[in-house]
């Protein structure tokens, strides 16, 4: 099945320890469809400004996203200005200049209007709300938001989870979101206002996913792929959000086996997403390069079940 | 297996964001030994003073711990005050008294110097090897250490690492002692110096296994056990290595996957512990408690392998 997103297309200009790069491609639902691309068809819904570049449009193509409604407006791209110290996990903002983002109003066009699996990357919660209502029957609504939105549009944000099924969300936003420090606790409440599943992701801890089993909070928790750098983590979340909403859409099913693979298809994403500038690792990645990540994963995280002939009594007393 | 584990017993006030007591019992060696008592007998090699309590050494005697190596000399009992803010991984020490401690030159009881399992809990690296010295055959030596003798032992660790099989510290000594920021190139260095094997322990992210596998570094990741609350991370560390020291003792075994389940029981037994001050969680704690919860880190953090007939063509075309 085919995916529907929308979310921002930018020109990143980005430090981090190991180099910089100047108004490289980026933006949330380009991170988002590139890396869903590998996994389904991508329906792109975003707008850029008479200053994109027919290189970075010729690549999204390339991957097979549909740019249908990716609309071009006077004036300049979404541009976004940040850097990273030695703590990869947090970037601070240099500069932010919305420029033809800033009056953007979502317009599906008709086809996609049918789309069964979407994704409402970090934009304005009225925004999300909007293009949701053009989708006639969305069967898996997946949407993520940030601490610019949780201080300014709580009331907005707490309307828009009343229709998401799964919220992808960083650990600093979902303790702000709930105001509860502890994890589980942020995603008990944060469930009560509507999304069947909770998505964390914790950079350099993995990632938790959160859903309601038949009697209590069914938890899975994926360490973060062990990397020897970390080049730039840019993007690294809605790669994430990508790998996991593309593995869903591309396999059909949403059981809870299943969005525990999701999770691990969005961390294998994003590993490689973080080993280069830009989305500059996914323009070489082949699948089979995924599956392979997603093996190591599994070896990273089996462990041996205890036998049953352990004794309960006390102190060890196996062979 | 018998365990010997050399390293302080203390009084320890704490404050962190739940509460605070006041000279409550702690010390590395305590928590080891209280952790790996559920799983084997421990020999416990420490020192205090005059003023030790009778009901804290009926509780370790409770416990099974052989106390014939605690000596007991003039003056006090080590000291340690510190506390917590919300960010629960670091304590900032506010007053340590070493008191007897400062003198301490541990002799082994003649029966325990035939120690097949030792841990060299956080004391001076010299003291350290002063200890293994004393022992005859051991077969497994873990130790740990801290940024105290990183700063100013940095030669006598090497030594010590030289006749140690696995180095058990945390995230940030583990970058602190081999100025690697990856904690792959970190292992990788530090089993340079001599460990076959090194856990790493990240506290709300978990823990990392590095052991040299047939042709490349063999990595094992397991998440932290989600908790409603973190009450007080004192003694986490030592508590991790006293359940996975005291479960390798217990099956007597200390192959790969024998290594990855003691990492389990190690974050098991750090996760009850951070549910209460002091060793009070340990104190009512119960043999199937601990395997229950061993249980959960395994559903906690399963996933289905990929099915066999996935295309590696591209897009997923899963049934």
């Amino acid at each position: 099945m085919s995916i529907l997103v929308v979310g921002s297309v930018a020109y990143d200009s980005v430090a981090t320890p190991a180099g910089s790069v100047d108004r490289a491609l980026g933006g949330s639902a380009t991170y988002f469809s590139v890396a869903a691309s590998f996994f389904t068809p991508v329906w792109l819904v975003a707008c850029v400004g008479r200053d994109f570049r027919p290189e970075d449009r010729y690549f999204l193509e390339s991957r097979g996203i549909d740019l249908e409604g990716l609309q071009t407006f006077e004036g300049e791209t979404f541009s976004w200005k940040g850097r990273y110290g030695s703590n990869l996990d947090e970037a601070e903002t240099l500069e932010t200049r919305l420029n033809v983002f800033a009056d953007f109003r979502p317009e599906l066009p008709q086809r996609f209007r049918a789309a069964e699996y979407v994704f409402l990357a970090n934009i304005d919660p009225a925004l999300q709300r909007s293009v949701l209502s053009q989708v006639r029957r969305p069967r898996l609504v997946a949407a993520d938001t940030m601490n610019y939105w949780i201080e300014r549009r709580f009331e907005e944000i707490l309307q828009t989870l009343r229709q998401v099924h799964i919220l992808i969300i960083n650990e600093t936003e979902a303790r702000e979101l709930s105001r509860e420090l502890s994890l589980i606790k942020a995603a008990e409440k944060i469930m009560q206002w509507g999304p069947r599943g909770i998505v964390i992701k914790r950079g350099g801890a993995g990632a938790l996913l959160f859903t309601r089993g038949k009697t209590e909070l069914e938890v899975f928790g994926l360490p973060a792929f062990p990397l020897e750098q970390v080049v730039d983590p840019t993007g690294a979340g809605d790669t994430f959000a990508g790998g996991f909403m593309g593995y869903l859409a591309g396999v059909g099913r949403i059981d809870e086996p299943t969005l525990r693979q999701a999770v691990v298809f969005g961390s294998v994403m994003a590993s490689f997403n973080v080993e280069s500038f830009s989305l500059d690792r996914l323009r070489t990645l082949t699948f089979p390069e995924i599956t392979e990540r997603f093996r190591r994963f599994h070896r990273l995280s089996y462990f041996d079940p205890l036998p049953e002939t352990l004794s309960e009594a006390g102190r060890m007393d196996l062979p």
